[in-house]
């Protein structure tokens, strides 16, 4: 709608958009995959590079690039609240959570019994890492995402367990993000986001921002 | 606790106790009051002060200031959940809500129906305002604390309205914080902080923050 908006006023506009959300279409069919917390990387590399002074297909490179390295999964355990319905867009039992959910409540992998942080943690490792591949060796972003109503200490634990096993699997984590980033409201859950590495996106990674979306002061 | 595990080990300290809230005790008895979210300033100012590299009694002074200078008053939605227990450490109806309900449950001015956020805010403003009593030409600090699962939305919702009732009684608000500051794990809610200003005090609050409880970039 912005993009459109941007047109009519005879902007020129690109757009880039984000399918990290590796549960929503098989990878085969990567372009009916929808975003979820990973457009996070987009932002942060597109910020970065225009602020670098560079020309606006340069940017959107940047973006893609982000986004084809880019993979995500989350887990939900309640609904957001929409203000202008005024209730929860979708029931969830207090037991239960629901695997691979998009953050406006689109179906996800399986709904079950709450497990335990690291077995959840492994399941969406088994299907983010396979799915880039990310292998051995590979340098990698991590954001662990909060989607509105999982307090920090819980990030960080999904964080331990996430850690632990890319370091078993021998990839590096550069840089990892551990707060919320993309939310939905107020809904309990997070996500898992991996984005691979080269020099050009660490440098933008690393870029300092100062905006409300994103406080991160030099190094 | 931190204080004794200091002194046992031969380190100076110095106590400062925060007594923010003011439905916890009547002014008369203001050493009985407990802590919410307005230690955030105290922090703020002290850290500041030691920055500044000012001896340890002077960073007492600066925190003890910004202490008798801070009111607050909060209101809860929903219970936290403290991990050890593993269970909401009170219950309040879906439909319900707390003014001037402490962190961690204790119990607080009156429960009832669940009201529009103008009338909350009006109602804190109420018990705020006169208990320092904060007058005319008074500049101040605001904090809207998230108790942990309320969306930032809300907050502004909450921070319009305070912000034109403060306006309207002629104090000038110097620098607002909206956000989560001081959470009760995922309680639903939040707090209103004023803190009244001095030079000294708004130096303190000016200055950088570079850490994991805060990040504010100089001006």
């Amino acid at each position: 709608m912005a993009a459109e908006m941007a047109q009519m006023e005879d902007i020129e506009v690109m757009t880039s958009l984000v399918r990290d959300d590796v549960i929503s279409a098989p990878v085969e069919e990567q372009e009916r995959r929808r975003a979820v917390a990973g457009l996070f990387f987009a932002y942060k590399v597109a910020g970065a590079r225009a602020d670098e002074g560079a020309e606006l297909n340069e940017v959107k490179a940047a973006a893609d690039k982000a986004i084809v390295n880019t993979r995500s999964m989350g887990v939900a355990l309640s609904s957001c609240t929409i203000p202008a319905a005024g209730r929860p867009t979708f029931t969830i039992g207090e037991d239960e959570m629901e695997l691979g959910m998009g953050i406006h409540g689109e179906p996800g992998l399986s709904r079950g019994k709450i497990k335990p942080a690291d077995e959840v943690v492994e399941t969406m490792l088994d299907k983010i890492l396979p799915d880039l591949p990310f292998k051995k060796g590979d340098e990698v972003a991590v954001l662990v995402n909060g989607l509105g109503a999982t307090p920090p200490e819980e990030l960080y634990i999904i964080y331990r367990k996430a850690h632990e096993i890319l370091a078993g699997k021998g990839l590096k984590v550069y840089r990892p993000y551990i707060g919320e980033y993309a939310t939905s409201m107020e809904m309990a859950g997070a996500s898992i986001s991996l984005m691979k590495l080269d020099e050009e996106l660490k440098r933008l990674l690393d870029a300092p921002a100062y905006s409300p979306f994103l406080l991160q002061w030099p190094r």
